[in-house]
């Protein structure tokens, strides 16, 4: 088990969330993980799920879309824009394509902190269109993808580093 | 003068604000008005500045960058991404780069809704990282430069439609 926990943060009735981790890594790698499709798709999301990229632009006013595809084929799509990529920032827009109705997307700025002595932070700040619109990310199972997705990547960074 | 008000819904401490705007036209020709750099430029924000559009991709995936240009040759700059283009909708993020620092972005949803009788209500709704971030972009006189705009616009529409 990871001794690096997933820290999430929803203020009740407010229309954003934080998410924290640190990682035993230096930013570069950290960030190489997030804009190398190869690596990316290896650890981002739940355990249960497999990732798909068809789009995948890691550079300020590109855009992106991948799937998340199940054992038994179910797939759950999701798409975005990137604002900005650098090597210490990724601001990007985020929309889950399942939802009933599309048009709910959220703001994400994903910031590296460098902490030295090759350890990284990562903190991640979502901003909703409602407080309702976050809620149900919440609910609909973001802290188990994120914390797996987390834990999976503390791997990939063992192995990069090595 | 134009009867028709624009609106702007600041609630304080929250991290959002809508502007409404009604106008005298048909939906398609409000929409042209907005994603058609040569008309859009016509009109967009307050009267004593100009606009040259840098980089203008007014398709979901696409990014923009535009210049407000005063008489003495002031610029100040402005650029975003197109998450959602769509004929009743379009979803942006949005910069202006004239912040002590960078990253300050907003995510705006902009919605057509057809009143019928030619007439069109547009919404706009903005989210943005923080209240600070909302109330700065709001006492930079976001009011007037909106209104002031769409006084130009009511304009642009009564000669479109002729």
């Amino acid at each position: 088990m990871s001794k690096n926990k997933t820290i999430i943060t929803a203020e009740p009735g407010k229309q954003e969330l934080f998410i924290t981790r640190e990682f035993d890594a230096p930013r570069e790698l950290v960030y190489q993980a997030h804009t190398e499709p190869e690596i990316f798709a290896q650890w981002l999301g739940p355990n249960d799920l497999s990732v798909e990229f068809e789009v995948f632009e890691p550079v300020s006013g590109g855009r992106w879309r991948f799937l998340n595809v199940g054992r038994d084929g179910e797939e759950y799509a999701f798409h975005g824009t990137f604002h900005e990529v650098s090597p210490t920032r990724i601001i990007q827009t985020f929309e889950f394509e399942g939802l009933p109705e599309s048009g709910h997307v959220s703001l994400e700025t994903l910031t590296l902190e460098d902490l030295g002595n090759g350890r990284t932070k990562l903190t991640t700040h979502a901003v909703y269109q409602s407080v309702a619109d976050r809620d149900g990310m919440v609910e609909a199972g973001m802290e188990s993808g994120v914390t797996e997705g987390y834990d999976k990547l503390d791997e990939m960074l063992a192995t990069m580093q090595n």
